[in-house]
């Protein structure tokens, strides 16, 4: 992957910026550059993207497709994409022409979790114990290293729990690895923690760094179902936290924000399970509980503007709207939270549709 | 002005909200509409309207040609507006089809100050002393009664000082309603006034009422250069304030945020200067300050939706960027403010390009 152009100087307020991508996030990316006087201009492969509801310029097309993102660089400053798994072609064209932030040699390690894993230990940051499945005959000797139960997951391509089973024996890592068609794996053990936090944090053109207050995550079927800062991290775990996340940052050189989700063990140990190169949805009571959202922070960050203070005001509490949940909206409307809804069509059993963020005041809650 | 259609059930996420106007209220309308989910679609007679970069549809024409009037209807569940000075044939022609809120008939009161100053007789709502000139020869005694200094005001179509004359003597008096082409005017007391402050409010379809905590307004040139809460009101003169908003409020069974502009006097008074039946720039700190913004809280009030909670969790100063003062951009995004740029192009003198809103933690400004 060749190296992108970059800004020489801050993006003018009235530029357009492209975003990668037309769902949720490159939405609310999108509400955050107007907020701030840029226009976007949002290519995805999907017609009814819900991002085209806000965006300046559409463009649908397939993101392989060279003649449509050649067209799609005339018209923007910049570029940014909203998830990782965006073929590596758009990005590295996209680049020969315009600046692209993140970095996509960012992007190439977070798609890739065997990438991923050498990169955190070449960086001596923990993760669960692991080992790369590339053949079906390394199972057996994988199995006996980790020590089951273990999670086999596909090395790319995976999300929400897609991609991820959970084994016990050796016949049912085979056939969950034969399910997967044989492609490249990671089989990891099965952390027993006491809960999961995630570092949102965004690092600016000039390498400075802004860490939000780390919130802790709830899943429920793989899939986040809660937010909330505080967090249960001790002053000490937070630090830690967030030192781990400069610590990556800064390995990749990296502009915008990126989100570092975490196991913190009964033991108290943090353990890495993912990067996000991008905003992530453990950030989304930013928006009702900093002045800065991380949408804008990401915006700020690529555009080559100082950060924004990354404070919180509020003590919150987010909570996703998920696929028929959203048929509930009337009800949704009368509860004293932020309503957030994504504008998409179909509610999908495990479609993020929404979400709602429950403010407190500042300090009232008391975790660690 | 005939009554318009109006909804039978809440808006649903996903319908298309037409608005009419494509300014900087418009925009912050669109971006509060998308978060809701809903799609917006803007109606403007400016081709470069700001609002246009982040609605679903636009439509570009002078707002009495029906046919184009007709045609945006077709596509829109339901309307509304960002400003006073819509000829009455938009909304009536949107009437005709479909929803439209706030009612023709504020709209009617609010772009008239002879119709707004009798409005508020009778609901003996207090205001500037002042006397109707409709004819050069009336401004003598006109001018006695009153008994200068005062200022002659346009009774239709002025903002932002534009349509105003302060005047001493009945010789320059003359000279300005000349200066208007003779155009019906109020001449009005002078007041020599402790300072401003102003109530935003909504009301639901349903009658319900909420009220912002009012902010108290800094002119300069006769454009509102800050806003800030706590205001030097006392809470009884909150009250009052508020109790003003709420009549009004119903006298029009309003649905949608409105704003009533207030002189405070020396004595305590409460006079009210200016209905506007709309969104206001004095109500711009609420995005920073609130967890529902008054963009946010219109939208929910029009959808038929419930109101939002006017609390708000910070303190504010909010500050307009006018004019070339956006040309330092640069140096404004370094501040520890909430920053909004409106997306214009032309830094006109005068033209109101962004604001930028500096919170400070709840309770912390004593002002009253």
């Amino acid at each position: 992957m060749t190296k992108a152009k970059t800004l020489t100087r801050p993006l003018e307020p009235g530029a357009t910026i492209g975003i990668l991508g037309g769902g949720q996030l490159a939405r609310m990316l999108a509400l955050a550059a107007a907020r701030l006087g840029f226009k976007t201009h949002i290519y995805s492969d999907q017609a009814d993207a819900c991002a085209f509801q806000v965006a300046d310029a559409r463009c649908h097309g397939a993101y392989n497709n060279r003649a449509l993102i050649e067209e799609f660089a005339k018209g923007i400053e910049m570029a940014t994409f909203e998830f990782e798994n965006v073929p590596e072609i758009a990005p590295t064209l996209l680049g020969q022409h315009i600046a692209v932030a993140p970095p996509p040699g960012a992007l190439a390690v977070a798609q890739d979790r065997s990438l991923e894993r050498k990169f955190l230990a070449g960086l001596s940051v923990a993760t669960a114990p692991f080992q790369l499945v590339g053949q079906e005959r390394q199972i057996d000797d994988a199995l006996r290293a980790i020590g089951g139960p273990a999670i086999l997951k596909t090395s790319r391509l995976g999300y929400d729990g897609k991609g991820q089973s959970r084994v016990k024996t050796a016949a049912e890592a085979r056939a969950a690895f034969q399910a997967f068609n044989g492609v490249p794996c990671i089989l990891e053990s099965v952390i027993d923690f006491a809960f999961e936090a995630s570092v949102i944090a965004a690092r600016g053109r000039d390498g400075a760094f802004a860490a939000y207050d780390p919130p802790e995550n709830e899943h429920g079927d793989h899939i986040l179902r809660r937010s909330s800062v505080p967090s249960r991290l001790t002053p000490a775990q937070t630090g830690e936290a967030t030192a781990i996340a400069r610590k990556i940052a800064e390995a990749f050189d990296y502009v915008g924000v990126l989100c570092v989700e975490l196991f913190v063990t009964k033991a108290g140990q943090l353990l890495v399970n993912e990067i996000a190169p991008r905003v992530h949805n453990s950030g989304h009571w930013t928006m009702d509980a900093c002045q800065v959202s991380q949408f804008e922070q990401h915006i700020r960050a690529i555009a080559g503007w100082p950060l924004g203070n990354p404070a919180r005001h509020s003590d919150a509490v987010m909570d996703n709207i998920i696929g028929p949940e959203v048929n509930d909206w009337l009800a949704l409307t009368a509860k004293p939270s932020g309503l957030h809804l994504y504008g998409k069509g179909e509610a999908r059993p495990g479609r993020k549709m929404g979400h709602l963020t429950r403010l407190q005041p500042f300090g009232s809650v008391r975790r660690s």
